[in-house]
């Protein structure tokens, strides 16, 4: 029996698959210009951030998606200094980032300031990255922010949720093209991949890497476990102009920063590249359909 | 809005964590002599076998479950003439094991007859596997059947559901001593290990390990992604006298014999044993309590 059994929240995985969480109870409800953000408080994943009914990140497993879009691409590129995260309102790349002394400036992309401000009220451990002197947060849509950018950043994290509603423009081959514009000649781009496991997401993951790998030289998918995501499964993207995710990766460059993780670790980093048969044959199929 | 509102299925993750199914209909309800067994048919699962309430298997994931039990130790001892598999009623171990003509024995030790009757009705692509002609179903407890065998088996997988109910005795250290004993010289023991995300599982998860590590010289944990898991993830044991499941592995071997599978590769074998960070700690931690 639940220890709560009045609240519970449903994080719609597909149309008739959920996962029911009795939880504690709602610290935060309002709409902003943007969407309806709501953060509660459970036990087993801690407080919880939703934005329009989608779980965004919990405390319990934020590490995860963090630590992965963020010391992936920096243990690959050997002298970042320029970051652009799109989206990242809650702070939690940004506060990954923050560990690596050579990076000279991280900017943050985050049209919703309401969210921002929720985040800073209810998630401290997440938003201290924007403590940090090297970071700068605009209001703007990333899009909008991108156009006419050329070869200015080494990384490009595309940390915006789910390509639906008002983040939709930021899962376009126009918005690709913009990032491989806004990159250096070795620059790298890590993005949001979906989960390729329920019926309904399979063809957004498809059409992602579909655009991606005709839009970038080097095109490689990884993997992590998420449990609020749908099926417990994530995938991002790492796409490049030049740096390769494992022969370009430098495990003891890495091992002697001595930064502290929960997830990543040198030899995982080369694992979560390492993908079930019926994943490799969606992307192959649809790098056979793509041209370059 | 659910396809089928009117069933739903919950299955529980944690006290307050479930995931909530909903099913187009119940194809089967009984108790048997041992457990209460349950058949449901699903759109995004298809059919699948619920005993006590747990949901044991589906049609959609239980490729990746007996995937990663067989072909990893088969991938890696040179020649397994004998199997023994502890539960396994189902039959989805024994059909991947068939894919292997050097096996001449496949012995599978179910207690519950009436358990493997409704998968012959319900489930006939797993059952597929009885009727090799190799593989004898013996209908009694699994500890018992063990006493008394010695250095008998090139590999022994333990099938059996959770360490709950009438198969708790297949998760003592008195049973993995007995299936130390029941293997030949240079055999290999694979057993559930659990999920270590929620709080609630870890316990069993480090009593797991802690059992095997202190039985066999050998003892090395791997991943996989299962949807049905709690959080969606689940762990394997791999437990040798002889074999390392990394450095003894031969892909090119396992490559050559052109087995058609959905979750395994080669290259996944190896990925499969880099584990979180956090679950490193976690096995670390237990080895450095037990004595060898």
């Amino acid at each position: 029996m639940s220890d709560y059994t009045n609240i519970h929240v449903f994080e719609e995985f597909t149309e008739n698959v959920s996962m029911d969480i009795g939880v504690e109870k709602q610290l935060y409800s309002a709409e902003s210009e943007f969407q309806k953000i709501e953060v509660f408080q459970s036990h087993e994943f801690g407080r919880f951030l939703m934005l329009d009914g989608d779980i965004i990140f919990s405390e319990a497993d934020e590490f995860v998606y963090n630590e992965m879009v963020t010391h992936v691409p920096m243990s690959v590129h050997p002298n970042v200094k320029k970051v652009l995260i799109i989206g990242g309102g809650d702070g939690g790349v940004a506060r990954e980032l923050t560990a690596y002394p050579e990076i000279e400036q991280i900017e943050v992309v985050e049209p919703d300031e309401q969210m921002v401000e929720v985040c800073r009220e209810f998630f401290p451990d997440a938003v201290k990255g924007f403590d940090d002197k090297r970071v700068h947060i605009t209001h703007q849509d990333g899009l909008r922010f991108l156009r006419g950018r050329r070869a200015e950043y080494d990384l490009i994290i595309n940390d915006s949720t789910d390509p639906f509603g008002h983040t939709e423009g930021l899962f376009t081959k126009e918005f690709y093209g913009s990032c491989y514009k806004a990159l250096k000649d070795d620059g790298i781009m890590v993005y949001q991949h979906g989960s390729p496991f329920f019926d309904e997401d399979e063809e957004a993951f498809r059409a992602m890497h579909r655009k991606v790998y005709t839009s970038f030289p080097i095109s490689r998918v990884y993997q992590a476990h998420i449990p609020t995501c749908p099926s417990g499964y994530w995938m991002f993207g790492f796409a490049s102009k030049k740096y390769h995710p494992i022969t370009d990766f430098k495990p003891e460059n890495w091992k002697k920063r001595n930064i502290k993780t929960w997830y990543y670790t040198s030899n995982l980093h080369v694992g979560s590249f390492m993908l079930p048969k019926y994943v490799e044959d969606i992307l192959e199929e649809e790098e056979n359909k793509g041209e370059k």
